[in-house]
């Protein structure tokens, strides 16, 4: 498969692109490196990037930026960066890509698990992952057979744990948390919500 | 207790504030009618309707635009309203209303079930109830004791479906869907979803 991997320079980019360049073809985009760089904040960035790369079997986004902060810290700009960014730009690479993905392709994004287990300062991130999981569903449905559409859910990534000096009990390490986006490009599933720990 | 339920002219609503009544002291603040008006897409409006109605026990919002359509469908703009409205404004509900409430005090907001039950064209409007859900688990763990939060998630109220001219199959009467926002109000329970089917 021709596979465009977006935020292929990150945490879990890195370990997925490791993962599948195996046995697929994998393009490469980040907002700085990689075969090609992309704003996921700006369609008019995520059409580009589709025009450039041309058609694709699957595309993969291992990125999305939201803010961590508490009630009262938030600002109105910080929700509105969570919705621009990792909501609605992973919105708009469906919107987008799916005139360049083949019949029966898959595009795979990225939640968390902070959607059902939030912490303190995770309310836009809660919020957004929640809303990723009810897109998901949402466009699965009426895309049907004719393009797949799931949503891994990662638990904190043991590597980014330990960049941040937190304990790693709970955590996955990156090259584990890689494999449910193997499963959702190489599997046969829709409208899924992948948690992480139910593909080590 | 002294009760604030925006959008209590609705189908929704206008159930929720019978129940209310009969033990509560109920102040309605609509979009044109109530004791007040609001503009859920406005937190200029929001405050201004905190300002009025001053101290209060709880909040209730029956309330939230969101459009209905499918991927083909919607525009950037039907994304937006109801990420502005239905989403952020019950998420401003609780930022501006907390000032307002008093302690031990409770919001509760409205999602619903097309977050895990999708239809064609509901797209946005799985997006908003999912992020809804995220935020209140979310919110409610910072919140504690102090406040309680959480969100109805109403399936298709027979008069709606009537309404529409659809089959009332899996409907629930308006009057029936109002329990579980009593049961938020009166419980003790905070970051929870309550699914109306669990209080008929
Ligand atoms: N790490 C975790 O523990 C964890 C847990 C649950 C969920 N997640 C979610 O997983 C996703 C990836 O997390 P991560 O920790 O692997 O991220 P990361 O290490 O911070 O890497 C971010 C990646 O996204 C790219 N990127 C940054 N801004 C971008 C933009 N505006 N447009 C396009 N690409 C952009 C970066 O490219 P450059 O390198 O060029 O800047 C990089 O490839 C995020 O949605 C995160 O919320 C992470
Ligand atoms: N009805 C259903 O089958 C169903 C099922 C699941 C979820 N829901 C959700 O439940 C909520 C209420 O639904 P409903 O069918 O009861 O609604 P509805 O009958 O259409 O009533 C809407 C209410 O919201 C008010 N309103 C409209 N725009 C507003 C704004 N910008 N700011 C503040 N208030 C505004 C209206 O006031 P005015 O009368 O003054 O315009 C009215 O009181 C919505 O979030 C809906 O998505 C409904």
């Amino acid at each position: 498969m021709k596979i465009l991997i977006i935020g292929a320079s990150g945490t879990i980019g890195k370990a997925v692109t490791e993962k599948l360049k195996a046995n697929h073809e994998v393009i490469t985009a980040n907002h700085n490196s990689g075969d090609h760089q992309v704003d996921l904040g700006s369609k008019a960035s995520i059409t580009a990037l589709f025009e450039q790369v041309g058609p694709v079997d699957a595309v993969i986004s291992t990125t999305g930026m939201a803010r961590f902060g508490t009630l009262e810290q938030l600002s109105d700009a910080d929700y509105q960066l969570g919705l621009d960014n990792k909501l609605m730009g992973q919105v708009n690479l469906v919107r987008i890509g799916k005139a360049y993905l083949s019949e029966g392709g898959s595009v795979t994004l990225t939640s968390g698990f902070l959607a059902q287990n939030p912490m303190p300062g995770s309310i836009s991130l809660s919020t957004v992952n929640g809303a990723l999981e009810g897109f998901v569903r949402a466009a699965a449905l009426e895309l049907g057979e004719s393009l797949r559409v799931n949503t891994v859910s990662p638990v904190f990534v043991t590597e980014t744990a330990q960049a941040m000096g937190m304990g790693t009990e709970g955590t996955l390490p990156a090259e584990q948390t890689a494999n449910a986006y193997q499963a959702s490009i190489e599997g046969n599933m829709t409208g899924q919500i992948l948690d992480v720990r139910d593909y080590v």
